[in-house]
């Protein structure tokens, strides 16, 4: 199944801490984002990966993250705040006209007109981090960071990998490619 | 769900072909097998990407591949041959009691002893070169090498990338860890 989607912003993760810089084009290469600090082939175990050591190197699969605005909203509005900005929670896409963005599966491949194809390597978990930057951002809510990681379960968007190389503008036309795995003939 | 399995061969592609030499161990690092021709974050689109001009630099979603003697075995009872020796197929390694292995989904990991992890990409498409190496070794039966990719559809395994680095030895027990989906609740 094939859909089409839009490219309606970009974020470049160059600083510390979890919010981006936004941008109107990303170059991606094999690595990742240029000048992302997500990007390489490889990484250090994280919270994320409680099988592995903390700071054991391993294959990378959150090169890119990405997020669409209408699920965040949903997010929002369960939270009792306005808005969630995708560059408080740390993508570096947004789409739109993508419906249920963050329900594709592994393996579903992001094309856009340069030749650059990303692949979907799995959902982003929501944590707590963003949970404190977004209750930073109403301060007189006192929002607990706690409240994020339920209210964006299913809805935090993708990580994935890079699969071929190119530009990413603001404005692009996104073909989604959704992964099926093979139906298998055991007719021989 | 959690298999588990045995290592019962192994194989390094260090040489040209598609045939492999048996050895003792294998050294995986986050690259591929340490001395095999596959190994490299990056490879050049080959006939298995139509969809990429041949030669453009991409993701290597094919660092090692895998195959299991039963699945091999059926194959060559339907091509009418005796056996179908791993090391014709460029497998670089073999398990033994893991039912329907190459049914398996992506994203599953295969684990082992030294802490390696191998995670699943894609089946084995099984093409025709496998097939001309078959037939050179029954020359009296003048197969053609189309029978091979017929008979071995859904029984030439998998192929994958390394997660975590670590050796592989002849024996070791591999704990395969099957991909399944989140499963979603929408109840918020």
């Amino acid at each position: 199944m094939e859909l089409q989607g839009h490219v309606e912003a970009l974020y470049l993760g160059d600083a510390k801490g979890l919010e981006k810089t936004p941008c109107e084009t990303l170059a991606f290469t094999l690595e990742g984002i240029t000048g992302d600090k997500h990007a390489g082939f490889t990484k250090k175990a994280d919270a994320r990966n409680p099988e592995y050591k903390r700071g054991t190197m391993m294959r990378n699969d959150r090169q890119w993250s990405a997020v669409v605005p209408d699920e965040l909203a949903e997010a929002a509005r369960l939270m009792g705040i306005d808005c969630i900005d995708p560059a408080w929670v740390g993508a570096n896409l947004t789409f739109t006209d993508i419906p249920n963005f963050t329900l594709l599966p592994k393996g579903t491949k992001l094309v856009f007109p340069s030749g650059a194809v990303l692949v979907v390597e799995a959902e982003n978990m929501p944590c707590v981090l963003p949970g404190r930057v977004i209750a930073s951002k109403y301060p007189d809510l006192k929002l607990s960071p706690n409240r994020f990681p339920k209210a964006a379960l299913h809805k935090r968007g993708l990580v994935g990998v890079v699969e071929r190389a190119g530009l990413v503008h603001v404005g692009d036309v996104v073909t989604v490619q959704v992964y099926e795995a093979a139906i298998y003939s055991f007719a021989g």
